[in-house]
């Protein structure tokens, strides 16, 4: 399997075996080593303020910490030296949050959304990534940065 | 009606018309100017990573986040000149989280979880506020900070 | 006096009345509504690990906040509904940092750093900055994300 | 030598060999396993606002980072399994800060003040620590948070 194969496999698999993502309707719509793309639809069970109709500040939280550690992700698989099925399952089995910054700056209205994430620091035991959540407008409603334990 | 009576009544609306904090379980339990608490049940449906049975980091912030606001709510209303339903709902429709942090610990293992949250800093337009998640054990799974618009 | 000639002299103000940016040589070299800018040299005295001869974590954060605080003060500026010396002076006067997440991803190396900063979030109460320390090579040693009070 | 005497021998080391930590006049006073203090006397170099005479954020934002790397290393050295100057000095190499969150709550105002930090999360690659700054009536200045590498 190269790199390709294995970013589609994870993400079709992710998509369908994660259960909180799939409660949220979160969907990897992007998966390589340079970004990672979270798409999700508007739904009224996302809510947090019913008189605002806004999404739910811990929505926009999960979607950046699942897009922050999805490109987490890519960047582990990219440095291995001999990708195969174990090294990929065993490295990333290590991967976990260790901390999340979430701003807040607009409030979560729309139809589309799309948490994007990028790595800003790599090592070969914590990676730091940025994410952006922008609606279908181009609003950009939050940014989040989060400190991932990799090795 | 006294302060007392506003929290009784904001917790039960709270916990009967918030969509995502009902989907996730989350139940305000305590909510007074010192202190708020929020309990939810272990569910499959937050998993966040299938192999090791953990709560998703989505959950977690969420409930720091509804943990940290409901105490900025009680702040607000503690420093009310005069607490009416109208005073009342119009200075709690300004609250809003600016910002937060989220320290994953230990992994979110547990049937039962609280999360509490204290004000740090109390100001007539912004509040800060410090927040813990523990399990049923006395596992402290994740700490939180979050920056919040009062005014 | 216009927008850009209160930038001067502010500027040029700030640059001679500071006294712990004198001390670390800290420099406004770019100040306008869209970006800030604080310049500065290597010196011994701003090493942290006297080893591995790299500017200390402060000195980083120092500057990430100096540089949030400037673009958020000419953010309240080319707000004000009329600019006046006292409009400024009163407006300024209230500005403070709430919270500032400073993420080290690189080692402090360099002859010369250049710290910049833009406005995220922009508010009548509360700014969010976003911040950056290069050096001389272009190599990024630090990132910032700074939630300050202005109104 | 013990743990004790290693503890007491980096602290004079640093006290000594640090140069901003010098320039600023800040002095471990407290390094063990549990806890880390640092302490420093007010200096009109350290002011960041000349006309309201408070701390500059840059000088809370470095005692705060100094006192968690401290109690960060003290970590590292309690968890080592042989303690020889080697085997510290080679483990102590490794620390560095990978990101810190700054909490100001109030103005920087005193005579003496005094950074406190303990561990939250103690890993073999990564540990985070929870800072206080305090000045000498006990008012509380700031909070902070910091994640460290630490092998």
């Amino acid at each position: 399997m190269d790199k390709e194969q294995i970013f589609q496999y994870l993400a079709e698999s992710w998509n369908k075996n994660m259960p909180f993502n799939q409660l949220l309707g979160f969907e990897i719509t992007r998966f390589d080593d340079k970004q990672a793309e979270i798409s999700f639809r508007w739904d009224d069970k996302l809510i947090g303020n019913p008189i605002q109709k806004i999404l739910h500040g811990g929505v926009t939280a999960a979607v950046l910490d699942v897009a922050g550690g999805v490109v987490a992700a890519a960047n582990v698989i990219a440095n291995l030296d001999e990708i195969t099925p174990e090294s990929v399952q065993e490295n990333i089995r290590k991967l976990g949050t260790i901390d999340l910054r979430t701003d807040f700056l607009r409030p979560g209205r729309g139809e589309h959304f799309v948490a994007t994430a990028h790595i800003i620091r790599s090592g070969s035991k914590v990676a730091v990534a940025r994410m952006e959540l922008h609606n279908e407008n181009g609003d950009h409603i939050a940014f989040g940065t989060g400190t991932y334990m990799v090795g």
